[in-house]
């Protein structure tokens, strides 16, 4: 059983500008603040990827049961990219944003939230009948 | 040199209903057709992760030169939800969107495009002066 939901998922989108560069230009602390943002919501962490730019910036995205983060950072403009995208209602997107908040130490932070996967849409588009959409935990299906 | 930009990025959110499940049940294809979506935008692939869903759905992101790509699968509804964001002028986030669109066989597809990484801003609250914010490629910083 579970709790009828009229989104399968929230994304939190977030533009942290004037970042000290010696935070965001740092990829071991950037991979470890993102991982720590998805531990701190309450997510499983199922993979992640992490590219390091040369001379400075990184990309990288973590894979959740619930969705996913990533991240692009300039380094050179102060400027980090953040998305934070949770499905269920367990996992809250705006809890690892708080985080990277404080972590990334923005002058400037600008952030909303897109609803994705109406399950109105879903039930009048599908193939078949789909009578409930539910809060399904992918936790289940996690095998790492 | 490079040309003045007004934002750094291109974020295009796209939500596909009424996917037929054999397709969006396909790991492997799913993960083909995402970093075929990539080369066929022009983008450079310098990573990728995805994840297996047990028993079915699939989770990945594809780190580019020039941002990434995302998606998660709900076989089971029929939805794809994927998210395509490029920076610079030279890849068009669209031309994967249109490439996977090809691909899902979504019934009914909605997306939109967010702009990533305001200049003004940049420029605003940047710790030192930034005279131009450039379409700077990453390319030339892709170590594999």
């Amino acid at each position: 059983m579970g709790i009828e939901l009229s989104t399968l998922g929230r994304h939190v989108l977030i533009e942290f500008y004037g970042c000290p560069s010696d935070i965001i230009e740092n990829n071991a602390l950037i991979e470890k603040f993102m991982n720590e943002a998805a531990d701190y919501s309450g997510a499983t962490i199922v993979d992640s990827v992490f590219h390091h730019f040369n001379p400075y910036g990184v990309s990288g995205a973590v894979i959740i049961a619930e969705s996913h983060l990533t991240i692009h950072t300039w380094p050179e403009y102060g400027y980090a990219s953040v998305d934070v995208y949770t499905c269920g209602d367990t996992v809250s997107p705006w809890k690892a944003a708080e985080y990277l908040s404080e972590k990334l130490k923005a002058k400037k932070t600008e952030s909303f939230e897109v609803p994705r996967g109406m399950v109105d849409k879903i039930k009048q588009f599908a193939m078949h009948e789909i009578s409930e959409v539910q809060v399904k935990s992918m936790l289940e299906g996690v095998s790492k």
